[in-house]
């Protein structure tokens, strides 16, 4: 009995629920992309979807690239506007749809890209627009975690299969006690300042957090320094396992975080990486666990080269 | 390329939204049952059944049965004991999965059931238990439909599967802030009143709405009196078709239903049926328009017959 029905494109690390959640709805071939700190690999990408592309008899796209091209999870890489223009490209070229997990994108601490949104590279008025994006939005980074209202942006063709989706229209919509709520929230005024007053927490933690990283991460480590978004992603010199720091980390400091795998689409990968989350303690908190999160991590190197 | 991942079956007449709900997660061969005055036809689902069996390499279940089995929607039957009973005992001798969307259950106007529902008759108790039935509730119907919360009851070996769920772990729950705010209705015993209120205007609204059929519905129709839930059956003479009354009685009356075809899974089906809801109007609207709604088929009936 053969069980296939596409291929689902994923970034190497990537937000691991989202993964299983899609790997509900049908059987799809997951395939692994490599990540530079740019975003996705384009060579990569063409090479792995231009092998794998097939005429699907009974979808709409014979594949799906999933990714989250804004403050990435985990990475927390903002993808640049060429690596944008190439995914788009390639997604026309070798017809598959790209769905952009966009919900951090309105947490930008640095400069603020000039489209926040891989979306707004799949423009309309190109000749060869056809629509290959979804961009899925959510108020639950904005406003709070239990919200679990968010909203999707897609192309004018694939509207009508949204419409007459099943899970769509027996709910009657996503969330729509809790959308009333947020809509009203929004009417009345009361949403903007809670939003802008939790985007200053988070900018405020994530500059505190990377300025302790900056000054107290042991030079064997490396991260590349998040303009936006939740994370920080951290990667150990080769002799350091995450796993074992996390016991380490846990034990001597009672300081948890993310190992790496835990993101990794291929068994025994990501065992050099943990990643750092800026957005449950306040900065005080936050900025005292890195720095002790560093003090143990050197001991631990040191243990390690010791052994 | 083959495409197939098990089997679902369903009531003949069912309510479809779901059937589409769940149409999206897998490719799934749709098989209807019969369906009698008492719930499911027993020797049909038996038959249907035997002949599909397969052993599915990568599924804990083969197949599903989809079914409500207590106040069944569209057609207001509450299936048997006997039926019950022999819908567990085929699960287990055929290793089926049973989903029963108990959504109306409390809403009982006649004697109150001895077992609410079919999981019920799934005894652990019994020699061979091994739990086949899957129990899903709701408090969309009895406190608000916006609601949309709602909850599993499940045999204890499907717990990790559910535990495990991407689709639960990365909402988190069933929609957590609508569910905190259901909890705290029960708390402060807000929520059980509200149900008490609604659960009474249901039942006048029900034992009114049949009292009107019972003495104007023309007697070439027929239906069969709901103990329980939202929902009356109506068919129609086999010269009449449903689709076409909905014009006349729309034209007419400014009165609508929904019309049997669209509960039916096969194509052609279900045209001498309609279905009318209690839920929405109150008493003297709902007795009204069910009066008028009879002097129109009378009048229907008869334009029929003439041409």
């Amino acid at each position: 009995m053969i069980d296939f029905n596409g291929y689902l494109f994923v970034d190497e690390y990537t937000y691991m629920i989202a993964l299983d959640s899609m790997k509900h709805f049908t059987s799809l071939t997951i395939v692994p992309l490599k990540l530079n700190d740019d975003g996705v690999d384009l060579n990569d990408l063409e090479v792995k979807v231009k092998e794998r592309r097939f005429k699907s008899q009974n979808k709409e796209f014979w594949a799906i690239y999933y990714t989250i091209p804004t403050y990435h999870n985990p990475t927390g890489i903002l993808f640049s506007p060429t690596v944008c223009r190439g995914i788009v490209a390639l997604s026309r070229k070798y017809d598959f749809l790209v769905v952009c997990d966009d919900v951090y994108n309105i947490l930008h601490y640095d400069n603020k890209p000039q489209h926040s949104r891989l979306m707004s590279y799949d423009t309309r008025t190109d000749a060869d627009y056809v629509g290959h994006v979804i961009s899925n939005g959510s108020f639950s980074k904005i406003i709070g975690p239990g919200v679990r209202v968010g909203w999707l942006e897609v192309p004018p063709r694939l509207k009508p299969q949204l419409r007459h989706s099943g899970i769509i229209n027996s709910g009657g919509c996503f969330n729509n006690y809790t959308a009333g709520i947020v809509g009203s929230l929004f009417e009345l005024q009361l949403a903007q300042p809670h939003i802008a007053r939790l985007y200053a927490a988070y900018k405020e933690r994530m500059l505190a957090a990377i300025a302790v990283l900056k000054s107290e991460l042991p030079n064997t480590c490396r991260f590349v320094t998040p303009s936006g978004g939740y994370f920080i992603w951290i990667r150990l010199p080769d002799q350091v396992k995450a796993s074992e720091f996390l016991e380490y980390c846990f034990e001597h400091e009672k300081i948890t975080f993310i190992v790496g795998s835990r993101f990794a689409v291929e068994e025994g990968k990501g065992q050099q990486f943990f990643r750092i989350s800026i957005a449950f303690h306040k900065k005080e908190k936050l900025v005292d666990g890195i720095s002790r999160l560093c003090l143990a991590l050197k001991a631990f190197i040191k243990s390690v080269k010791h052994t």
